[in-house]
């Protein structure tokens, strides 16, 4: 398991022996307010009014705020003082507590404060707050320490707009980055082609990160949007296999129903693992939110989840084994050919690339424990 | 590569060696009329009236469609006469062309016309239709070989319409699942918790099908809906991670753009083995589909696209080893620290658990020819 706060320092620090470029920081502004200094003149009035403590709360000016809640904190809880200061916040603390005590070459600094800009409805304030964020990240961090380098937020509501403020920054040797905080259109879609395109320009990535989903106007973590070609859509429904994997553990139907068992035909497999791996590491954090979850989630989706083994994709035989012995397949997998589809999977070429083991569960026992037959 | 059709026989028969049960096997009906004499009158007279060749094409009665088309054909070619009958809608096709040629002692039969079932905006003509369905395929498929085994359909939309179904055939010991076409609520949810009470007092699994997404009134395939909890939502941004990949690649942005980088930040990379592996495959099948992408889809994601390593997740150094391997970390993941959120990465127990050989591009190198540093 990965530790919620530094360890204590090895015997051998293996850390030490490597040039560190740390792709993932998150300074924070102290409060809100100190970005309207940044703000131009029509938006900030806009702001300042709609902030207004005589407005009712509900319809107030504020960031666009996710739906669902950490039900702990998402600061690390060393990293807070008494009164509320992230030390995130302060260049100086960051510098000591993460640039020189782990001898950090380059951190990439994303603005915590923006990841969840994309949800916001208005396009031009959501321009304007984001280049406001990127003139006082670069003013008050990146000039402060030559190992902060420089991820510009772009607003991906207005994709003109974005690329205009890549623009603005291309030529700066501190950016090196274009972040962008996820909306409900997918990845993919023409409407981002202008930001990539002025990314491309300036060989900048692209980086998006985490954090908008559900927030503001944007739906839930699922409405990244209709994929094009059914090609994606024939690729993607293993997405809904995680989903619909996660939200029966996390619900608590086997909980409920002990002896259900559910079958996933056709949304693939070799999302298990890491799946599992995910979801045990999430509930060890996160086991009070849903209570009835009283085993390792693993546990349940072994002991209850079967998935069919058409189609059965690997590259090569030996990460077909390693990710069949990885997601315990021996137990979890049935056989299919999913006849008459034009993919259809040879009984031998199933049986002829298993693992000699797993030939026998695969191809009859786990089925025969399953229908009971 | 998994053929697309029936290999020649190998010298060595792997699969009769083994006792296989067929999990997913797709027996089709001839034509929809064939069910209409098991459908009960009030709801025969409804579809009869809208299948009125008189009435607009656009407004007569017609079982839920996927938005989307498979740009070949989702029968295998060799299973399809010229005259358009498919051999799955014929037992003794089946039997013969699957249970005789393959030695199959079980072969579980999901009825292929009702795996779009859940997109009917009407619950009761869609559960009068799963009835029927039901009926037709007991009388015509089950009773005619032994080996054929039940999954029965029921319908999603109305839970309790489902639970009936599955208390009329919960004695029959040739019923061994229920099915369940995917619509766009979460597995998990409350809705289907009468459809679980009643598959767990029969001991039957219930077996959740692909097919529906896009299809009738369901979203695309991704709205199966919001989470409940925040451990669903962070567990599960995965899916976001997957969808926009393959979106970034299917809709040939890396080929318009080809020096665009994208960097996915805590989107979690445990699913890049799999997902090269699957899109590569749908590739070989699909590419006229997306005559853009002219190499292999891998090859396109991991030239132009980065992931954090924060979280680093994985049970085992082994494991973590593999999947780091299969998924040419050496070369997309870029070290990342999350700092100062709680599930900070500390940089030693990163570095600590990495390969020797992946240290260096991953610490460092990776984010240096990404970043232009």
């Amino acid at each position: 398991m990965i530790a919620n706060s530094p360890q204590k320092e090895k015997k051998e620090n293996h850390s030490k022996q490597y040039n560190l470029i740390d792709c993932d920081v998150h300074h924070i502004l102290p409060n809100f307010d100190t970005l309207m200094d940044y703000i131009e003149p029509g938006l900030k009035r806009r702001i300042e009014l709609a902030t207004n403590a005589r407005s009712e709360a509900r319809n107030a000016f504020q960031m666009p705020r996710r739906a669902y809640f950490n039900p702990t904190s998402t600061a690390r809880v060393d990293t807070m003082d008494s009164d509320g200061t992230n030390h995130a916040s302060i260049p100086q603390r960051v510098k000591e507590d993460l640039l020189d005590r782990y001898d950090i070459t380059y951190a990439i600094l994303m603005g915590n404060d923006l990841t969840t800009i994309s949800g916001m409805p208005d396009p031009d304030l959501a321009a304007g707050i984001t280049r406001a964020y990127n003139d006082w990240t670069n003013e008050h961090w990146i000039q402060y320490d030559s190992r902060f380098k420089h991820s510009i937020w772009v607003t991906p509501q207005d994709p003109i707009q974005a690329a205009a403020e890549i623009e603005r920054w291309g030529d700066d040797p501190n950016v090196v980055q274009v972040g962008i905080a996820m909306m409900d259109v997918l990845a993919g879609k023409r409407h981002y082609w202008p930001i990539y395109e002025a990314a491309a320009k300036y060989n900048l990535p692209v980086g998006f990160h985490v954090g908008a989903e559900s927030a503001g106007n944007n739906g839930s973590q699922l409405a990244v949007g209709a994929p094009t070609h059914y090609i994606e859509l024939q690729t993607g429904v293993i997405s809904i296999g995680i989903q619909n994997t996660i939200s029966l553990v996390c619900e608590g139907v086997f909980a409920k129903f002990p002896n259900l068992k559910v079958a996933l035909l056709e949304y693939g497999w070799t999302w298990l693992p890491g799946l599992m791996w995910r979801l045990d590491r999430e509930w060890h954090s996160f086991r009070q939110e849903v209570p009835w979850v009283t085993k390792l989630p693993s546990d349940y989706i072994k002991d209850h989840i079967r998935v069919g083994s058409q189609p059965l994709e690997a590259p090569s035989k030996e990460y077909l084994h390693q990710t069949l012995e990885m997601m315990s397949a021996e137990k979890m997998m049935l056989f299919a050919t999913d006849y008459p589809h034009w993919d259809f999977d040879d009984p031998n070429y199933v049986m002829r690339h298993l693992p000699e083991h797993m030939r026998k569960p695969i191809a009859y026992e786990n089925a025969r424990e399953l229908y009971g037959l």
